[in-house]
């Protein structure tokens, strides 16, 4: 399932951990707007299967880019939450915002989408 | 092939362009190595089918990244450009190495790695 460049290249290296599909998506979610449920993640991504968001939640986990924490066991409930590494992932989270900001939306959408997003992550203005 | 993830967020309208697998590594061949043909593309990029290049590459050229110019008619020859919303991608790319960098290679090859980048790339110290 999960295909690594096999390249030196720290640009390939770094899409071998996060460059999958929906990935960047979820650690949004994870260290942007600090959802932590497997049931919140599902609900902010409509369309992801469950089994794709288990398997990129446990890569994460696996590459120590994300913690999972049981908060109860009866009945059992876990959360997902970033580690140090995984949130010095915000700046590259910053790039591809400001990047689709001024891109791809128009200065209206720019404006609404802006109210859903915490000022550290921008340079996205 | 191409499925959008279908959300306003700038993050997400990014990866509609450009998120899927192969496409940084394309276009860090056209923007920061300058490559522009087909052959050298395949070349640097060891394991991409030659319908996923060509599909990739048509993409880029449908959301006006990419250029294609043909420079001799016979035999027929194209080459691949980057535009200017291309370029303006670089930081993106900068972004991207400067985590690989720092997170996924040692010191050596972070050295060796960065004999073969240009200066303009370099948040990647």
């Amino acid at each position: 399932m999960s295909r690594s460049y096999d390249q030196m290249c720290p640009i390939a290296q770094t899409l071998d951990l996060v460059g999958e599909r929906w990935t960047f998506l979820i650690l949004r979610d994870l260290l942007v707007f600090e959802k932590t449920k497997f049931s919140e993640l599902q609900e902010s991504l409509p369309g992801i299967p469950a089994r794709i968001l288990s398997e990129r939640l446990k890569k994460l986990q696996a590459n120590g880019l994300v913690e999972r924490e049981v908060y109860s066991q009866h009945p059992l409930r876990a959360g997902y939450r970033p580690t140090e590494k995984g949130l010095s992932l915000k700046p590259l989270l910053g790039a591809l915002a400001a990047w689709g900001a001024e891109h791809c939306l128009s200065p209206e959408e720019r404006e609404r989408a802006l109210q859903h997003v915490p000022a550290e992550l921008r340079p996205f203005r």
